[in-house]
């Protein structure tokens, strides 16, 4: 059973990052924070660790959850090469708070024209979990084309986009979620070449349904270090799999990362331009 | 065998259309066309009448495929209470042409702004095709809940935005297309109780494999008259489908204007607000 493991390509990430940090891409991030909830500072650290490590500045923002927040992040609109990481989840009023965010400073893929160009194909608009997977699946060469896969868990961040690189690259998937019947889930599981597990609930598969043709790609981690899956497979059991932690996880921060240095690249002299020349 | 019809509903909506227009909603739209394809041509035909019928002015602009189109596209933006319809397909940069198209007179939701709010959930932005069938689903009272879709074809304006509309209403989707093995598509008809049409091809349907508890959705129209199905069901064949034509059709164009309402009604004072504050 091959591992799908993601800290090679990390690692390759992390001296990219840097090398451009060093050759004068300055990029500040705007990390905006819930304090109300642990998930939401712990990824904000995860995320200043990384950047520390290639070299770009950060600037952490406090949710007060009043309209000062507003003002905040419509600030942030104006400065030069700056980035916003929205740091979920967070209590107040999500929907708003994006709609302040530029689409240009979004490696989150979170604004609406964002979502439209990877709606419309543009898999360079995956955000970071769907890049951390498009980039494993690229990295082993997993082949797509004509595949079975199903995705579990329909979430705007997670399954959504995983379910539109999949489908884009000719794979025929099926979305399951909450409201998909449990008998149609493990007919569903025993018929797919692939299986994405993006619910951050274990349990969902039987593993009697398994079978050592498929491939599980596992993007959950609860508070124990394990993943959706919830169990390691034996030797047998899959074809391949991706470990928690040491799978997809170890990639989403350089992902996130990356995204931003593409959409500088992308938009670098344009912010003085008004958006409606697009 | 329940037949699903589109003229009771379209009745409707003229009458609807033909009131707000009557009480100053003047819209005036922009109908952009390639001479060189009989389907962009028909398009606007169909489109004027429908346009003359409700009393909104048109104005036709033949794509010249020069950088004039540019401009002249360029130009709808400023006019207030403008709509553009892109009559595809056209031969010149459809991309492009489509960038200068504003979102907020975009009733065929082809804008990146406008299909991020599709993703993100917003079943208000599915394009006239996919809106036509919602409407159908709702107005027979068909419950998604937890019902197997399939969705054949995955186009940006047809395939893909019906399965966005099946999946938010919680059904399980799976979406198939040219590349799905011919296997896996007829077992996932078998399985299906909502099979929808939408690759403008016949033939894919083996009539051994349907059975009388399906519902089918045929999005497609050919020259002579029929639609993806190619054939009539028997009595008892299924529980109930759209008939080319009858079924889907007469309802794409007013979906199309009620589409300019809603985007009219919800930005009619926002022209001349910066795009930025949103």
């Amino acid at each position: 059973m091959i591992q799908l493991l993601g800290k090679d390509l990390r690692k390759k990430d992390i001296a990219e990052l840097k090398d451009k940090a060093s050759k004068n891409v300055n990029l500040t991030f705007y990390l905006v924070y819930d304090p109300s909830f642990n998930e939401s500072c712990s990824y904000v650290n995860s995320i200043i660790k990384t950047l520390d490590k290639v070299g770009w500045q950060h600037v952490t923002y406090k949710l007060t959850k009043s309209y000062r927040d507003y003002g905040a992040l419509n600030k942030i609109r104006s400065i030069k090469d700056s980035m916003v990481i929205l740091a979920r989840p967070v209590l107040f009023d999500e929907e708003t708070l994006i709609s302040l965010i530029d689409y240009r400073s979004d490696p989150d893929m979170l604004t609406d024209f964002n979502k439209g160009k990877l709606y419309s194909g543009n898999l360079n608009y995956l955000p970071a979990t769907a890049m951390s997977v498009r980039r494993l699946v690229e990295y082993y060469n997993i082949d797509c084309k004509g595949k079975k896969v199903l995705v579990i868990g329909r979430s705007i961040s997670v399954g959504l986009p995983i379910f539109m690189y999949f489908q884009r690259k000719n794979a025929t998937c099926t979305l399951a979620h909450s409201k998909t019947e449990k008998i149609d889930l493990n007919k569903a599981i025993i018929e797919s070449d692939i299986i994405v597990l993006a619910t951050g609930k274990q349990g969902l598969i039987d593993r009697k349904f398994l079978n050592n043709k498929q491939i599980i790609i596992d993007c959950g981690y609860h508070s124990n270090g394990t993943g959706d899956l919830g169990f390691v497979p034996n030797d047998n059991e899959l074809y391949a799999y991706t470990p928690v932690p040491g799978g997809v996880g170890p990639l989403t921060i350089t992902s996130l990362l990356k995204n931003a240095l593409l959409l500088h690249t992308l938009y670098k002299n344009s912010k003085e331009k008004e958006l409606n020349n697009f």
